[in-house]
């Protein structure tokens, strides 16, 4: 039985408990959540982990993306990332790899992250039909299947299925005078083989199967959004807005069998779209856990898309996303090293939080207050251990030593806040 | 004549003509903007300088700190870091020092930088007090217009000027159960003053005196938030909107005898809190430009505030703010160094850029679709020379290198955009 499924037939499962527990909310709303389809608790059956819950009333959630490429395939480096990513509070990991060796990389993963898992297994699929057959578009429908059915077995908690891409997507995309296409990888690969075949996208025509391999394993699907737009100029377009309304679709079906759904959204959005964007994602899925990437509010800033996007994330959760992918400094430019990776996780944390302050979530404002509270009394011990990353605050602080413990070599003897209180 | 005094008589300074070309906008809208003191143009007539325009319509300024603190002082390296602030984008340097030496440091920067320069006098008063007498509260009316009056006459082009704290502000504040008290170096200063003399501040007793001054040199006055808040608990609260009532009062005494104000605003706020606060400072000030530092969105990410804030500022320049002071991520711990000026203008600029995009401007578009284009075509060189900095970029495509022209690492063979286009 899914969370899903349970949730609807009243019955409390550990990771619910769990869920609740760790949000500071009443069960009977978290039930009511993971009923509606409103909250997911990826996790599935095949794989011991520690579960969170992405969607309405609950805090904001982080992802961070590691795996190789073809052009750079480190296994051990991989694990590494994925585990630094969750020792700066990452929520979630997706293993994206696309080296040759990317079966390893995910068990591996499986095997040493306590958190859930995601996947997007067209990889797999493209990368072993091109190198049986030479190319991703000579995919089966098969390999699509196989690769999905073979990492639900393994544990996968939520996978991005890019079944939106259909003939009519495709068809609508060719016809838009978008600048930058197609931008997602899994997008690009069933578009491709799509208009190669000339042939419906398998992962759309036979949705059912997909569905009924959801709900064995109880993954999540995170129904992909491979036409979101890859610059400014393309967003809120009516490749990306009718992609979405397929999307609404399949959540629909999804949550008929029990299988829990989210969706994914996008990319690079001027800030001024980014809430129309949030709610309408919410009206037409019906209130499916949004989850995003970014998204990315300006372009001129390659090397610190990690900024952007924690521009964009913070405005996003804000304004109704749930869940937020996180995006580092190399994004667009070099698969991230272990210091992106951190600097991604961080900022993303940044966005989390600024929105749950923002959206008056308890657990996000006594936190704030007691970081205030350690600031007011020059508790610096106290500020590091509560900040999202000690270690770099304590460095400024050891890199100009001043005499004494109230004060900081910022504003020195001149402190606001010593001045005030010493009068 | 100031430069409003010009543009109220219908006459076209040299100054109006070159924002009015670097802007891209017309010159009767500007010569309005600057008339109705709805646009500035800091620029003291005892210095050349590149001036830049502030307000309303125009694209998003941003300004960086420099300046050295009792307990760290090196002249050179505070010019340094202006010259690095200007060399990625800062559209105005203020020098905040606080050391024995500051004011070789200020004149050193008067004389090097181009761009707009402004300080916070009050700092020169109070330090001289200080060595004289023993502390800041030892200030007399004389230190402080002395300073003021000194840095008008060597060119300084904009002035932080604390008039807004009060008898009745600092009493307002006393009565208030705020968490952080007053977290503004010049505030604390003058309400430290105030409640040692129990005498009314010399900046609003005397703020017609401080006009004259300031029409004198065409001294922008930069009305100080000397109550801004220091925590998010403590935003929007009643002293912060009693300061910023007082700051529309003098707003609206600076425009009757043509002296050019803008008001400086918070600080720690919510981010649902941002577009309010920007909203009341345009009615209370009569749509004088606003100034703001942060908004820092989150206490939770020392040694990253430069993030915090960019979250901030881009949703105020959006909401309506106009200039961005910005903040490294040394801020709250250390006096900030090369690498955390350059990082704080970088964060700046994509805080501006992202607001200017989301509010349609015409330059900032057009940089976003050059960036668009360089992207689509693989144009490596052409995106790092668009980039706001280069030279990150540059080097995570060289830390791995590919083959082929049109790859990265990041995606390798899989580039959507290569896929997409192979087919």
């Amino acid at each position: 039985m899914t969370q899903m499924e349970n949730a609807r037939k009243g019955r409390i499962t550990a990771e619910m408990d769990y869920v609740a527990r760790k949000e500071n909310i009443d069960i009977q709303k978290l039930i009511k959540g993971v009923a509606s389809g409103k909250i997911v608790i990826p996790k599935n059956i095949n794989r011991e982990s520690s579960p969170c819950g992405i969607g309405k009333g609950l805090s904001t959630k982080i992802n961070a993306n590691v795996g190789s490429s073809s052009q750079k395939e480190d296994i051990d480096l991989e694990v590494e990332k994925a585990l630094l990513a969750v020792q700066y509070g990452a929520h979630a990991v997706m293993d994206l790899s696309t080296g040759p060796a990317l079966n390893e990389v995910r068990k591996k993963i499986l095997e040493v992250i306590d958190v859930p898992i995601g996947t997007v297994p067209i990889y797999e699929a493209g990368v072993a039909a091109r190198s049986r057959d030479g190319s991703v578009i000579d995919m089966d429908e098969d390999d699509m299947f196989r690769a999905i059915e073979n990492q639900a077995r393994e544990g996968v908690d939520f996978m991005t299925i890019h079944s939106g891409i259909t003939m009519d997507t495709v068809e609508k995309l060719k016809n838009s005078n978008r600048l930058m296409g197609i931008v997602s990888r899994g997008g690009a690969f069933l578009a491709a083989w799509i208009m190669h075949n000339q042939q419906e996208n398998p992962l759309y025509k036979n949705y059912e199967y997909l569905l009924e391999i959801a709900y064995e394993h109880d993954v999540t699907l995170s129904l992909g959004d491979g036409l979101r737009p890859g610059c400014l100029q393309d967003a809120s377009d009516i490749p990306q807005i009718q992609e979405l309304i397929v999307l609404g679709g399949l959540v629909e079906e999804g949550r008929k069998v029990d299988v829990q759904c989210m969706v994914e959204g996008p990319g690079h959005v001027p800030l001024d779209q980014i809430s129309a964007n949030m709610k309408i994602q919410k009206t037409i899925c019906k209130e499916a856990p949004f989850y995003v990437l970014g998204p990315i509010v300006t372009d001129m800033a390659p090397g610190y898309d990690h900024i952007t996007s924690a521009i964009g994330g913070a405005w996003a959760a804000f304004s109704g996303a749930d869940f937020l992918c996180y995006v580092t400094p190399a994004e667009h430019m070099a698969i991230p090293g272990l210091e992106d990776v951190k600097e991604g996780v961080i900022a993303s944390k940044i966005a989390a939080q600024s929105a749950d302050v923002a959206l008056g979530l308890k657990n996000a404002w006594e936190d704030e207050i007691k970081m205030a509270n350690a600031r007011r009394n020059f508790d610096w011990e106290g500020q590091f251990e509560l900040a999202f990353d000690g270690e770099k605050p304590r460095n400024y602080r050891q890199s100009c030593p001043v005499e004494e413990e109230d004060m900081c070599s910022m504003c020195g003897e001149y402190c606001a806040l010593r001045l005030v209180r010493e009068d």
